[in-house]
C-alpha cells in the first residue's frame, strides 16, 4: 500500500495525512471567517501526534469527551480544556487535581445538584469554572434556553465560589439532516439557544463570557454566529460516511480507513470475506437510516480508490462480509486470498476506538511511513 | 457497590467473580458430559486472569480470534492454541514465530491458494497445522462438507508439508434462533457437516485426527456428539443479554456489566441521563431483533438487582440515555445525580471490548476488589 509498510499486519487503523490535513485547513479556514473562537474537539482522534495538528496551539484551546482524554492532552502540553460531559461529584476529584496542575478545565451541568456539588468542591480547591449546558434540539442533555433553572444554576455557582463562564450547547440533531441549508438552520438553533441563555443570566446580574456552540456540520454551514464566542467541533478532522451521507464532506475527504486482507470467499453468495469485522469497523451503522445505506462501510483498493458499489454487507467479531450492495449493476471484481484492502467508517470516532494505533499515510510522498500511537479509556 | 472501590470511577467494567465462576463450572460440566474435549475460546476475555479460569490447565487447550491473542496467551504459558479466523499469507511469519517458541499454534482455511501458501511455509520452518474450515449454516466462512476442495486442500496440505489436523465448523446461526431444542438441532448440524468432512478425509487416505465444533448455545445443548473430538465456546464466560434473549442462560447469570453513574434527567422526556454511551456499551445491538429489545442493555442497581423495564434507549458517545421500555406499567425511579448503577450489555463480547481491565467483585466477600487488566488489538 503506498505509503505504508509493506509487511502490515491487518485490521489495521490507516490515517491519510494529506486528507487530515486539508480537513484541518478547511474547517480552520471556516472558522476564522466567522470571527469567532474555535475549540477543536480531541475525542475523535484521541492522538497526541493529531492533536498537534488540529490546534493551532497546543495550549489549546480544546475540548474533549473524557477525564481522561483531559489528563493525557494536559500532560502534552494543552493548558485550556472543557470536558464536555455533564459532571459528576465522583469526577470532581480529578478535575480539580487537573486544574492544581496548571490546566484551565471547564466542566458543564444543567442540575442544581451538580452545581452544589461543584460550589463545594471549589470552596475547598479553588473556583472551578463551568458553562451551563443549554438544549437546542431534545437531543440529550441540557435546559430549554428559557428554563428557570439556569438562573438557579447561576446563582448557586457565581455566589458559592464556583467560577460560572458562561452556556454551551451542541446541536446532535445536525446529524440527521442534510444539506448546507438545514445544518446551517442546526447553527442558528445552536446560537439563538445559548445566545438567549446568556442574555438571560447577564440580565440577572450573572456573568457569562464564555458563549459555546457547535458540531462538524453546524460548524461548517453556520452563517452568522453573532454572540457566539467559540465554535467546537471534532468529527472533520477525518469525515466518514455518515457526514458524507449528509453532505458535510465528499467521500474523497475521508481520512480515516481501516486496512484489511481478503480470507476467503463464497461464491454462490456473492461474498467476499476479510479479516475486519465489527471488533475492527466497530458495530456503527450510521449510514443505515440515510439515503446510501453503506452497510458497515465502502470499500477502497489499498490505493485508495473506491471499488464501485462493494461495501461490508456483513460483520462478525472478526469477519468481514463483502458484498455488492442491493441492485448494483457491477459484478463482484477478483480479489484473490490476501489481498489488501482499506474500509471508509460509518463514523470515524467509533472505528478509531477499535484500535490503539494509527498507521499513518505520509502527505510527503518520500517520508518513512509513522505509527502514531491513540489511546482509549477514562 | 458491593465489593467494589467506593471511588470507583465511572464507566468501568465489572465482572462478578461468582457468577463467572458459576459460568465456567456449568459449561465445564456439560462437556465433560459430552466425552470430548474442551477448547475454550478466550476472545471474549482478552484477559490472562480470566484465561487461568477457563483453562482446567492453563497450557491449553485454547481458541483464539487474533494472532495477539495467541501471542498474549501463548507467553503467559498456553501451548496448544487454535487461531480460528481464516489464515492469510502475511500472518503466516508470526504464526511460525509463535510454533518456534513453543507453541503448538495451529490454523484454519477453506481455500487451496491458503493451502499452498500454508503448504510453502511448512517447508521453511516446519509443519505448520490446519484445519479446515467446514461450513454448517452458511452464515460465514467454509466449504460444504460434501466439496470437492477439502479432498484437494488435504492433498495438498498433506503432501505439501503441512500437518494436516482435521476439521472445525462453528454455527453462528445457532445464536439467531431460540431455545434449547433449536440449539440441539444446530449442534447436530455442526456435528454431520464435520463428521462427514472427516469422514471424506479419511476415505481419501487423509489424516484427520481433530474433529472440533462449537459455539456457546450448541455446547450447552448438544445431545450427541457421536465423532466430535472437541468443542470451543467463549461467550458463556459472562454471558449476556442476546444469550438470555436465546434461552442460552437466565439474566441473573450475566456476569458482565458496565458501572456508570446518573449525570442529568429529562423528565420532559422520561430521561434519566448517564455517562456510559456506547463508547463504554459498544454499538451492539443484538437484542433488537429478539423477541424483547434490550435497547443497549438493561439497567441494574449498583448491587445488581434489575430496575423493572429501564433500559438503555439510545446512546451517544459518552451519554446513555435510561428510559423505561415501550409500554411499561411502571414509573420511572428516582435516581438522583451521582447514582451508581450496571448495565447488562446485549453483546459481552463488544462490549468488553471498549475496556482496558475489568473491575472485579470478587467472590469471596471478604477479599480485596482486584483489578484485572484487558487487551485488545489483533
Amino acid at each position: 500500500m503506498a505509503g505504508l509498510s509493506p509487511d502490515l499486519q491487518t485490521p489495521c487503523l490507516v490515517v491519510d495525512e494529506a486528507k487530515m490535513a486539508a480537513n484541518i485547513d478547511r474547517m480552520a479556514r471556516r472558522i476564522a471567517g466567522l470571527g469567532v473562537g474555535f475549540r477543536p474537539h480531541l475525542k475523535t482522534a484521541k492522538s497526541v501526534e493529531i492533536a498537534r495538528r488540529m490546534l493551532p496551539d497546543m495550549g489549546g484551546p480544546a475540548t474533549v469527551s473524557t477525564l481522561r482524554e483531559a489528563e493525557v492532552f494536559a500532560a502534552a502540553g494543552v493548558r485550556d480544556i472543557l470536558y464536555a460531559v455533564g459532571i459528576t461529584p465522583a469526577k470532581l476529584g480529578r478535575v480539580q487535581a487537573l486544574r492544581a496542575r496548571g490546566c484551565d478545565l471547564a466542566v458543564i451541568l444543567d442540575s442544581a445538584g451538580q452545581a452544589q456539588a461543584v460550589a463545594a468542591a471549589s470552596a475547598g480547591a479553588g473556583p472551578i469554572p463551568v458553562l451551563i449546558e443549554i438544549d437546542c434540539d431534545g437531543k440529550r442533555a441540557g435546559l430549554a434556553p428559557d428554563a428557570a433553572e439556569i438562573i438557579e444554576i447561576g446563582h448557586i455557582l457565581h455566589e458559592g465560589g464556583a467560577d460560572l463562564r458562561g452556556v454551551m450547547t451542541h446541536a446532535g440533531g445536525s446529524y440527521d439532516v442534510s444539506g448546507a441549508d438545514a445544518h446551517a438552520a442546526f447553527a442558528e438553533r445552536e446560537r439563538r439557544a445559548v445566545v438567549t441563555a446568556a442574555d438571560r443570566l447577564r440580565a440577572a446580574g450573572l456573568p457569562c463570557p464564555v458563549v459555546s456552540v457547535g458540531s462538524t456540520p453546524t460548524a461548517l454551514a453556520a452563517r452568522d454566529l453573532a454572540g457566539v464566542t467559540e465554535v467546537r467541533a471534532g468529527v472533520y478532522v477525518f469525515f466518514d460516511l455518515v457526514m458524507a451521507g449528509i453532505g458535510a464532506c465528499a467521500v474523497d475527504d475521508i481520512a480515516l480507513s481501516v486496512a484489511t486482507t481478503v480470507i476467503g470467499h463464497r461464491p454462490d453468495r456473492g461474498w467476499i470475506l476479510v479479516d475486519a469485522g465489527w471488533m475492527a469497523l466497530s458495530r456503527d451503522r450510521g449510514t443505515a437510516g440515510q439515503a446510501v445505506d453503506q452497510g458497515y462501510g465502502l470499500v477502497l483498493t489499498a490505493d485508495g480508490r473506491v471499488i464501485p458499489d462493494l461495501i461490508v454487507t456483513g460483520a462478525n467479531q472478526e469477519h468481514g462480509i463483502l458484498a455488492l450492495r442491493p441492485g448494483a449493476a457491477a459484478t463482484p471484481p477478483e480479489l484473490p486470498v490476501g489481498t489488501l484492502l482499506r474500509i471508509l467508517p460509518n463514523h470515524a470516532c467509533a472505528t478509531a476506538a477499535q484500535f490503539d494505533a494509527y498507521h499513518v499515510i505520509p502527505a510527503d510522498i518520500g517520508a518513512a511511513p509513522a505509527i502514531w500511537p491513540r489511546f482509549g479509556g477514562w
